[in-house]
């Protein structure tokens, strides 16, 4: 039997070229990566990885290395399912979700790296073989620019030739927003979508009021208007804003996400592989959306959420997120002539990152 | 004014004298212990903690150590409520609960102890001032225990003089679960209560079924019959089970509490201070659980939940945990001879810990 031989985790942080500033988790400086290297004893290994905003990165290592990998050693890789089963049980009182999420998710993105490498398998073949393209769409991090900075930023993106374009909302005026996005409309035309994200900043009332005043904007869709416990609210806001909403990166949990599917009524789920469980509690997210009759959408992470959502029958748009990760993978995002990312056709997720480059952010443990 | 000058995290791992056995968390031989000693510049300082069922610990300890500390460090600790609230934002990519709510309860916990010193009040009168006294009962990890076993670790509860006796339940055969409770009813007599504790192990039809095999036996409550995201199966199991439902330990959020209550119609939450934040998450659920008309309880550490549930006007039925906290700590719970718990009485939590019998399972970080 192959079994899993060695656990190697690494530590690194990231300084950004800028500070990023959304409204709810203020300035971003840095994004944590932990990346976690699986061989196994046929001689076959995986890389595993996820990141942070900055917070808990630290944390994440020593479940890894003190709770999960001793459990895991010796074990079959090929196994994953149950594997993921037991991991999550294992750590369920100090769980779940939150950072024995995180921990999980990079372990199983290893896991499936393996699966992929040793059946010769693309990760947009193993997640359903739809095809290699998604809609991909820039998420911005611009509540702190300036409207003539966020448009340069518009401008940016239009010439990347992305499907949409993201801008943050939740300025401490409405009209504020309101004119910020209706410059941003006026710039891309009314062909490309327009995505708003509040980052949790507002109440239900301040959300139905937002997304009204808004209403001429033919805003695709609303992001995170109100904290992600409140499903109720998701509900009510979509109903009486006017405008779908769109959640999932702030969901550690499939529990949480069926609920916000019945009683939410989201319209746009967006699970992160790096914080939902990996590939496996992605896929099984994108398999509660397909029984609500809706798109699987993502947050962050596209090196890897491209070949997701390119291979899931359900697979909506896909964010390009604004942390600099293209910097340090092997494999770059690329978009295509129709505002399309297209998934690594080598076996295995396709994603490693370039070791060398990512040294000068290691941390000694 | 007065700032937090340094805060200093140590972590035990403790052993158990013996395998201890639930249904789903497997074999416990150890417990984690973190304890966080937070100094002020007025020279007052304060004990905050947290514990775990083995794994996780190590996690808490970077969370304190590198997301919360350069956060806390020069900040005024006695605006509690304020600091908590921030933590919780801080950390909250990485959170909502679980490893995060462990560490922002050990922090939250040593605030409290300060506040207390400062203000020269003890716990139980700064939660409440009901009283010094709550009922207690014994919480067993026995579900690997012979009958005879079983039964003879019941009649040392009963020597101690124990308000009522809570058993495991989930064998692999439900007639061994209703036959073991059945002796252990008929050893208590009729005056004792008894609770029996799932510990997640059952579907909403399962618990159903066993409840009302049970349903001659005077259950006092039904502990987690099933897994705690479920709410909905909380509610049918307590209406169609016949047995009044009880759960909290593995809550680490005041939203999910709050649909617990609102859903779930759980009778006796469960709160546990070292994972839902400490003291004021704590008492933010008994706030929650009065709103609801329902009394407090608490999962584990007793020798701070004497105090708050002591203190606060619903408190209701305190557990007393099979983890041997009692053997490290300079105030070991004491039951007088109606057999509730005595709160201390001295200012501040009331509870620290003998440092030179803890070394001997500390871990060099």
């Amino acid at each position: 039997m192959n079994k899993i031989d060695e656990i190697c985790t690494s530590y690194y942080r990231v300084p950004l070229e800028e500070v990023l500033v959304d409204a709810m988790h203020g300035d971003h400086t840095h994004f944590e990566l932990v990346v976690v290297d699986i061989i196994c004893s046929d001689g076959l290994s995986g890389c595993g990885y996820t990141y942070t905003g900055g917070y808990g990165g630290k944390a994440i290592v020593q479940v890894i290395e003190h709770d999960l990998k001793p459990f895991l050693l010796q074990k079959d890789p090929d196994c994953i399912e149950y594997l993921w089963n037991k991991m999550n049980w294992r750590i369920h009182y100090v769980g779940r979700g939150g950072i024995a999420g995180f921990a999980i998710s990079a372990i199983d993105i290893g896991l499936w790296d393996i699966r992929g490498k040793k059946a010769g398998l693309p990760l947009w073949k193993m997640a359903g073989g739809r095809g290699r393209t998604v809609r991909a769409y820039a998420g911005g991090i611009d509540l702190h620019y300036p409207i003539e900075r966020l448009l340069s930023n518009t401008r940016n993106y239009l010439q990347h030739g992305f499907h949409g374009i993201k801008i943050k909302v939740g300025q401490n005026r409405l009209a504020e927003d309101v004119e910020r996005a209706a410059a941003v409309r006026e710039l891309i035309g009314s062909e490309k979508k327009l995505m708003i994200d509040a980052n949790m900043r507002w109440s239900a009332a301040e959300a139905v009021r937002a997304a009204r005043a808004m209403k001429d904007l033919d805003i695709f869709w609303l992001e995170e208007p109100t904290i992600p416990e409140d499903f109720s609210a998701y509900n009510l806001i979509r109903k009486e804003g006017g405008i779908p909403v769109a959640m999932g990166e702030n969901l550690h949990t499939i529990y949480e996400f069926k609920d916000a599917f019945s009683i939410g009524r989201i319209d746009f789920p967006q699970p992160d592989a790096s914080n939902i469980g990996g590939i496996t509690g992605w896929l099984k997210i994108a398999c509660l959306a397909e029984a609500s009759n809706l798109p699987v959408c993502s947050h962050g992470m596209q090196e890897l959420h491209v070949s997701l959502l390119a291979g899931t029958v359900n697979g909506g748009y896909m964010e390009v997120h604004s942390f600099p990760i293209d910097k340090y993978t092997t494999c770059p995002v690329e978009l295509n002539e129709n505002g399309e990312a297209v998934a690594p056709d080598v076996p295995g997720t396709g994603v490693d990152f370039n070791r060398e480059i990512l040294n000068a952010y290691k941390d000694p443990q």
